[in-house]
């Protein structure tokens, strides 16, 4: 089935067949002014025919060439799998680092294997900078990438004055949904989240409660318990008389309002929805949910000018970039007992 | 914000802490098994201690060290990130490819630039191999890895000799879908897609009409027109009389499923909708999506297993995986008219 692949050409084949020297052919592709127009055209050329291009290796040996970023994402394939914020992120990123002709080296790992596979990535350099997501309060990479010196971004909330983040400008993003929902005549609601552990999950825990203070609202909290038998009809029975609730997950927010009527629980009738991560599950579902729509591709867009930067020696400073943006749609109405 | 990082730790300074010769390290991490256990052991401690590891770039120089298989999916982000085949397929591809050592490299582009983005990662040494997907009939991939010489692997159909495929056994999925459908009453049953010019799209259109000779089933194509205003309105005013449709993509027949409704098309009482690909989505909408399950974790598995053997030389030929199977929900049921 296979045969003897054709060998890689070498740079002297190239130098060969454009008729020059192969220190031309490295001063052309290494950007350096010395050689005529027509004559890097000439190189240019035959580098194509022959499918040469310098050694990526070899030019990192040498402290040029392509860069790559590590993503190392540790969750379970399924939970990655079905969470459409990964896929807009991992899709945000591609683009903007083409742009600067970096690749994307991505692996799932377990919690364990975490630490090892930052090491080894690095140590091999197998990719030249870090982006860090789902970062906990007293997250172990940062101590691990500032050992390393590996350049490194943390995407979510800062949690390391060493470790610039990029943050999503959320502080008037509760503010927006509690006025929506006061205005439907909400007075009790729940915020909801699948992940206590992570710092952005306390970090809104927070402003919520500022925004229901300013608001007039009486907050609550509950957590999503997956491995609940029925993880729907959990949470409601836990919520207690709320009217509302914002979910963080815009999978399991698509869940309750799928399956609540099943259980007795109009949405939007007897219970409000909100999501606060935006995509296209927000649509597909009945009602369509009212939803928070995050700037993911800038998020990403912004990492990567950072992340460039420090790869290049410069400092740079955490960032803040657009800001949640309510989507409303059916999956909100007026509070039980409220004229509409 | 930014220190000058820590310096890769050097082999000769691990050889130091270790009290060792240089050479000694190099044996160690080259598993050439010509040094102590106990001497192994100091050394791998004093490689820890310095978070050093053989340089990944000369280990690649000289033929060794962690290899990186490419993907490179041509597709608009947007299209990209929101198809639940692919989140299965990445997640998919990164336990195995973590298994042997390898990252993956992932990138999106546009169809101009494919080609240049497979040139550039081969030339560059960037990736050790590739795998495509959404491959087309005649597609020019296919001649530019054999010219590169670069290992590949199709996924989908087959679609050349000299390229291994791994390709989902589907041969009895469209007699499976079409027994069950009959059961139900249907006589007219329509075959929807949204790619007409992919390979493993032309195979199934001749394997569907293969299915309805012989259970039976008037069939009849339809493609998805993503452009249109109101795209499911559209597709339900050219189907004409079916009773029932298969839809290759899953998103479009969660589409189909929670909009159909709206237009005065009840699902699945006047119209049954499978669709030919499951993941949580089809059981995020209602009525849940009759789906047909690939094994894609086993594909990508099956696809590593292949490139692997590959790059080390070997001959393999294409395989076949799992087979799809029939996930019966909600929005199947007898056909209009048919007791039920």
């Amino acid at each position: 089935m296979t045969e003897t692949p054709p060998k890689r050409a070498t740079i002297a084949a190239v130098a060969r067949r454009a008729g020059v020297s192969p220190s031309a052919v490295s001063h052309v592709f290494n950007g350096r002014p010395n050689v005529s127009a027509a004559t890097a055209e000439r190189i240019r050329q035959a580098a194509d025919e022959l499918n040469w291009r310098p050694n990526y290796a070899s030019r990192k040996v040498s402290g040029q060439g392509g860069r790559s970023l590590g993503l190392v994402i540790a969750r379970a394939s399924d939970t990655f799998g079905r969470d459409p914020f990964f896929m807009r992120l991992v899709a945000g990123l591609t683009q903007p680092l083409a742009d600067i002709g970096w690749s994307l080296s991505l692996t799932l790992v377990g919690a364990d294997d975490e630490a090892r596979v930052y090491r080894e990535w690095w140590a091999e350099q197998r990719v030249d900078a870090f982006l860090l997501v789902d970062a906990r309060t007293d997250d172990p990479r940062l101590d691990l990438v500032g050992t390393l010196g590996a350049p490194a971004v943390v995407l979510g909330a800062p949690v390391d004055a060493a470790v610039p983040a990029v943050t999503v400008r959320d502080d008037a993003a509760f503010a927006a949904v509690l006025a929506h929902l006061t205005e439907l005549g909400h007075r009790r609601v729940a915020r909801v989240n699948d992940a206590p552990g992570l710092a952005h999950t306390q970090a809104r825990d927070r402003r919520f409660a500022e925004a229901a203070a300013d608001s007039g609202v009486e907050p609550s909290y509950a957590v999503w318990d997956a491995e609940a038998a029925d993880p729907v009809a959990d949470l409601l029975g836990r919520v207690g008389d709320v009217t509302a609730i914002i979910v963080d997950s815009e999978v399991i927010a698509a869940e309750i309002v799928a399956h609540a009527p099943e259980l007795g629980v109009s949405v939007p009738g007897q219970l409000s929805v909100v999501a606060w991560e935006d995509s296209w599950v927000s649509t597909l579902v009945r009602p369509r949910l009212t939803a928070l729509d995050a700037p993911v591709e800038e998020s990403a867009r912004t990492a990567v000018a950072l992340l460039e930067r420090l790869v290049r020696g410069d400092a740079v400073t955490s960032q803040t970039v657009g800001g949640r943006q309510l989507m409303v749609r059916e999956s909100t109405s007026a509070a039980p007992g409220t004229p509409a």
